[in-house]
C-alpha cells in the first residue's frame, strides 16, 4: 500500500501548499538567520529528517511555477510541431514581450553599464573555486548557437560532456579503448588529459592531432577561443569534450580531476569485473560518473545556493512520482541567469603572485606547474564576487576590440533579442508577489534612483535581467529571490529527470556493485578531488570559504 | 485546492489497486456479456461518468507495468548512456531472454507454421476498414529500419507523418505554401494529393517529380515497394508523407481523407484569421490535425479494441497528472505484438466484384475509380479476420521469392533476434497471473497439442509472440488478455502523451477559437470521411460491423 499511497505523500502537497500561502518575502534579522544553521545542522544529521525536508525543499522549488513542456520556443512566436518537439531551438518559459512595450525600453548601453563594477565587492562566503565550476558545469548545457542566437547545440541533459565530448563520435576519440579508460598522460607524475595539437616548430601553424579531427571546429578553437592567448600557453592545449575546456584555469582543473576520477573508478570496476571488456567497463564507468556529477551538483553546488547551506539530500527516485518529470528542454531564462560575472574578481590574491584575468584564462602552464592540490586549495580560499549589479569586472563589459561587443553587452542583447517580459512578470508566474516600487527592490539608494530614472519610476517596466541581479538578499542567501527560485526551478527539473536517476535504472545493474558504493559514499566536489590527489592530506576543495 | 489535491484522486489510486487485488482473468458467460453494453451506454452517456470511468481505465492500462524510462534497448545488453538517451534504437519492456533457453526453442519454420490460416476465421464485430486504419496508423511509428533490426526510424511521436512527413525538409515539399494548404488535385471533382511521378512515356522509367526529392529513399520506393505491382498502377502514386502510404487501398484513402481534411480546416481557420500567412495557417491546422488523429485513436479505435467498446474519452490534460507522463519510447514489443496479420481476409465481398490481395495492394487505380466514399462504406461493411494463430493469409507467410522471407517469417525471426523473454514472464511483468499449464492458454485441443509438443509441454517455455496470439479471448474482447493490455498500456501512455495535450499548450493561443471547436466536437473517424465526402448522406466508415 505504501507505493499506492505516495502520490498522496506530504512531500508534495505541503510545498505546494506553502508556496500558496506564502505570506511574503522571507525577511530575518541577520541575528536570527546566523543561529538558523546551528539549529538545522544537527537535526538535518538525521537521516529522516534531511530526506523529507530535502524532498520538501526540491518539491517547494520544482512546482514554483508551471510545468514543462512549454508552447513556445525562440522558433516561433506561436506554437508549432517544431516549437513542441525541436529542441536544437531554445525553450522559453513566458511568451515574448510586447513589441511596443520593448520599443520604450532604456538603451542597451545604458543597460550594460548598470553591470560595470565600479568598486569590488566580495561575497560573504563564496569561494573562486565556486565560480569556476559553475561555468564549467554550465558551459555543458547551455550552449548558444554562434550562427543563430535561438539555439542551443547542448543535448539538454547533464551528461558529462565536458570529459565525453557531444556525441558517439566524439566519445571515442577521448577514449584510450583499454580497460574502459579516458585517454591520459603523466605530468612530473601527475594525470592529465592528453594534448589536442600535434608537436609543432616553435611559433608554427597550430593543428589538432588527426585522432581529434571532428572533436569540435578546429579553427573555432584556434582563431576564436585561443585567438589572444600567448603563443607559449597554445601547446598545452588537451583534448577533453568542449570547445571551453582550456578557457580557464578552473575548467582545466574540473576536466583533469573528472578525468582522473573516470580512470580511478574503471579500475575498480576492472578489479571487480575481470571479463568485462573495455566497452563495458567505460560505459558503466561513464554511467557512475554522471550520477557522481549529479550528487555534487545537489549536495554541494546546490547546497550552497540555497539558503543556509541546508544538507540537502539527492533524494533517490524523487522524480519518480512527481509531476514536474517532464523533458529538459533549456529555457532563454536558464541561459541568461546563470550569468554571473560579478563572481569574478579583480584579482585572486594579492602582491606578487596575485592571479588576474591574464593568468586565470588560458593558462593551462600555471595548472601544471602549480599541479591541481596547490590550485584547489588556493581558489577555494579566495573569495569570489558578489553578485549583483555594480560588480562585473571591468574586462567583462568594456570592449577590448572596438568591433567586438564584451560578453555584459552580449547578454544584454540576447536578452532583448529573446524579448522577455517584465522582472514583475516572472515574479508572477513564479508565484512570487508583484513588487510594488523600486523601494521592494533595492535599499541601494544610488542604484535605486539610477533604475527609477532608467525606468521611468515604474516598477513594471524594470526588465527581468535587471531587476534579478538588482535584487537585495539576505546573507543566508547568495542571490536575489527571484533569481534564487528560478536557478532552483530549472536545476531540480532538470537534474534529477536524469535518466540514470530512475526507478528502472538506478541499481547494480547499471552501476555495478563496485559503482554503486562510489555513488552512495560521495556527495561532494573536495572528495573526489582528495582521492585523485598526490597530497590528499593538505588539498582543499570549497564552494564555501 | 482542488489543484492541490488532485493527485489523491481516486483515478489514479484505485486503479493501481484494483490491479494488485485483481483475482483473476475476466471471464463472463457470453449470455452476461451481452447484457453488459446494454447498462454500459446510457450510463457512460452521461459525461461525469464517462469522464471518470476513462481515467480509471486509462490509468488501470497505463499502470499495468513499469514505467519508463526503461533501461535497455536492442543496441545493447547492459545500460549505456546511448540506451538511455539513443532513441534511434528501439527499446524494450523485459531484459533479454538467457541465450541458453533461446537455443532450445523450436525451429523458427515450425513457429511460422502456426500462423498459416487453415481454414479462414472472421472476426465477430471487427470492419476491414479497421484493418487498413491499425496498418496505415502504426506504419508512422513502427518503422524498423532497412538496415539495422535493432534500430526504428520514427519520430516515436504521433504527429500524422503519414501526410506530413518525416522532418521539416519532406513537410516543406508537401505543402502548397499558400493558405496552409497541403498540395492536391481534383480528378473528377474528387480531391486528392498530387502525383508522386514525373509523367513518363508508357512503359518508360519511373522518377520522382523534381519537387519531391527526398521525401524518401526513391530506388526503394520504385523497385521495392512497387516493384511487383502492374506497371499501369504505378503513375497514379501519391506523393504522401510515408513510403508506404500507397501501399493499400486503405492508405490511400486514409492519406486523402486526411490531406482533404486539412486543407478543409486551413480554410476553416482563414476564414476565421484573414491576417494570417501560408506559415501560420499550415502550422495551426497542422496542430489541429494531430489532435484529431489522437481523439479519433482513442474514441474511436481504441474503444473498439478495448471490453465492451466502452466509449472512452480522451480525458483533458489527465496525462499532465500521472507519472506514466514519460517520453515516448517505441519497444520491440509494441512492434511485434501489432503484427495482426490474420485481420486480412483472403477476399473482401464475394463473387465477380471481390477484392483478393492482389486488387486491394498498390492500386491507387482503384480508389480513383470507385471513388473514397463507396470504398469506405464497403470495407466498413466487411469483417476482418479473426485475430489469432493459423488464421494469417498464405501470402503473408509462404514465400513468393524463394530467396526472400515472408512477411511472417521476418516478425518471427526479429522476435528471436530481439532475444524476448517467455509469454509467462511477460504476464507477470504486466501483473496478470502466470499461467500453469496450456489448458489455460486455449481451449482448442489441436492447437494445444501442437503447442505442447512444441514447447515441451510446459508453459513456461512458451514464447511471447506465440502465447500472445495462441491466448483465448471472449466475444467482447478482439484479441487476448495479455495483448489487449499490452497494446492499452503502450498506445496510451505514448498517445496521451503528446505535447499538444499538455497543459500549457491544448489551448486556443493553439489551435484558435475555431480549431478547439473542430477538436470538441470531432471523435470518430467517420465524422472526418463524411463531412469531406461528396455523399456524405451515404457514406459509412466503421471500426465495427
Amino acid at each position: 500500500m505504501s507505493a499506492l499511497l505516495s502520490p498522496l505523500h506530504v512531500s508534495e502537497v505541503l510545498p505546494r501548499l506553502l508556496r500558496r500561502l506564502r505570506p511574503a518575502p522571507v525577511s530575518l534579522p541577520d541575528s536570527v538567520a546566523r543561529q538558523i544553521p546551528r539549529i538545522i545542522d544537527p537535526v538535518a544529521s538525521l537521516p529522516p529528517v534531511r530526506r523529507l525536508a530535502s524532498t520538501m525543499m526540491i518539491n517547494y522549488y520544482a512546482y514554483a511555477t508551471s510545468l514543462r513542456p512549454r508552447a513556445l520556443t525562440l522558433e516561433r512566436d506561436y506554437t508549432t510541431w517544431a516549437t513542441l518537439t525541436d529542441r536544437s531551438f531554445t525553450g522559453r518559459h513566458l511568451p515574448p514581450a510586447d513589441p511596443r512595450t520593448m520599443a520604450t525600453l532604456p538603451s542597451e548601453r545604458d543597460v550594460t553599464a548598470l553591470f560595470r563594477r565600479e568598486r569590488e565587492v566580495r561575497s560573504t562566503d563564496t569561494s573562486v573555486w565556486f565560480m569556476f565550476f559553475a561555468q564549467w558545469f554550465t558551459d555543458s548545457f547551455l550552449r548558444t548557437s554562434r550562427t543563430d542566437f535561438r539555439q542551443n547545440t547542448s543535448t539538454q541533459e547533464i551528461d558529462l560532456c565536458q570529459i565525453y565530448g557531444l556525441g558517439p563520435e566524439q566519445t571515442l576519440m577521448l577514449r584510450s579503448m583499454d580497460r574502459g579508460r579516458l585517454k591520459s598522460q603523466l605530468i612530473d607524475g601527475e594525470e592529465f588529459p592528453v594534448f589536442l595539437f600535434q608537436e609543432r616548430a616553435p611559433g608554427g601553424p597550430l593543428a589538432f592531432k588527426p585522432e581529434f579531427h571532428g572533436l569540435y571546429d578546429e579553427r573555432f578553437v584556434i582563431d576564436t577561443i585561443l585567438g589572444g592567448a600567448p603563443e607559449d600557453r597554445k601547446d598545452s592545449v588537451f583534448a577533453v569534450g568542449l570547445e571551453h575546456g582550456n578557457s580557464t584555469i578552473g575548467s582545466t582543473i574540473l576536466n583533469t580531476v573528472f578525468v582522473r576520477e573516470h580512470n580511478r573508478v574503471a579500475g575498480l570496476l576492472l578489479a571487480e569485473h575481470a571479463d568485462w571488456d573495455d566497452d563495458r567497463l567505460f560505459e558503466t564507468t561513464r554511467n557512475v560518473m554522471i550520477v557522481l556529477l549529479l550528487k555534487l551538483v545537489v549536495e554541494d553546488y546546490i547546497r550552497h545556493i540555497g539558503p543556509f547551506d541546508f544538507p540537502i539530500e539527492t533524494v533517490p527516485l524523487i522524480a519518480d512520482e512527481e509531476r514536474w518529470n517532464r523533458p529538459n528542454w533549456i529555457a532563454i531564462e536558464f541561459n541568461l541567469l546563470y550569468r554571473w560575472h560579478s563572481l569574478v574578481p579583480d584579482a585572486i590574491g594579492a602582491g606578487a603572485d596575485a592571479l588576474g584575468p591574464g593568468d586565470f584564462l588560458n593558462n593551462n602552464p600555471l595548472v601544471i606547474s602549480q599541479g591541481v592540490d596547490a590550485l584547489v586549495s588556493r581558489l577555494s580560499r579566495e573569495r569570489a564576487g558578489r553578485i549583483g549589479l555594480g560588480n562585473t569586472p571591468a574586462f567583462l563589459v568594456d570592449r577590448s576590440d572596438p568591433d567586438s561587443p564584451s560578453l555584459e553587452e552580449r547578454s544584454v542583447a540576447l536578452m532583448r533579442k529573446a524579448r522577455l517580459r517584465s522582472f514583475n512578470d516572472y515574479r508572477a508566474s513564479y508565484g512570487l508577489p508583484r513588487m510594488t516600487g523600486f523601494a521592494q527592490l533595492t535599499s541601494d539608494v544610488a542604484l535605486r534612483e539610477r533604475l527609477e530614472s532608467l525606468y521611468d519610476h515604474d516598477i513594471d517596466r524594470l526588465e527581468w535581467y535587471v531587476g534579478i541581479f538588482a535584487e537585495d538578499y539576505p546573507d543566508y542567501l547568495m542571490m536575489g529571490e527571484l533569481l534564487t527560485t528560478m536557478v532552483a526551478n530549472d536545476a531540480f527539473t532538470q537534474a534529477l529527470t536524469n535518466p540514470l536517476l530512475s526507478r528502472n535504472v538506478f541499481n547494480e545493474d547499471t552501476f555495478s556493485a563496485g559503482g554503486m558504493k562510489v555513488i552512495s559514499e560521495t556527495g561532494s566536489l573536495e572528495q573526489i578531488v582528495v582521492r585523485n590527489s598526490t597530497s590528499p592530506g593538505t588539498v582543499h576543495a570549497s564552494f564555501e570559504c
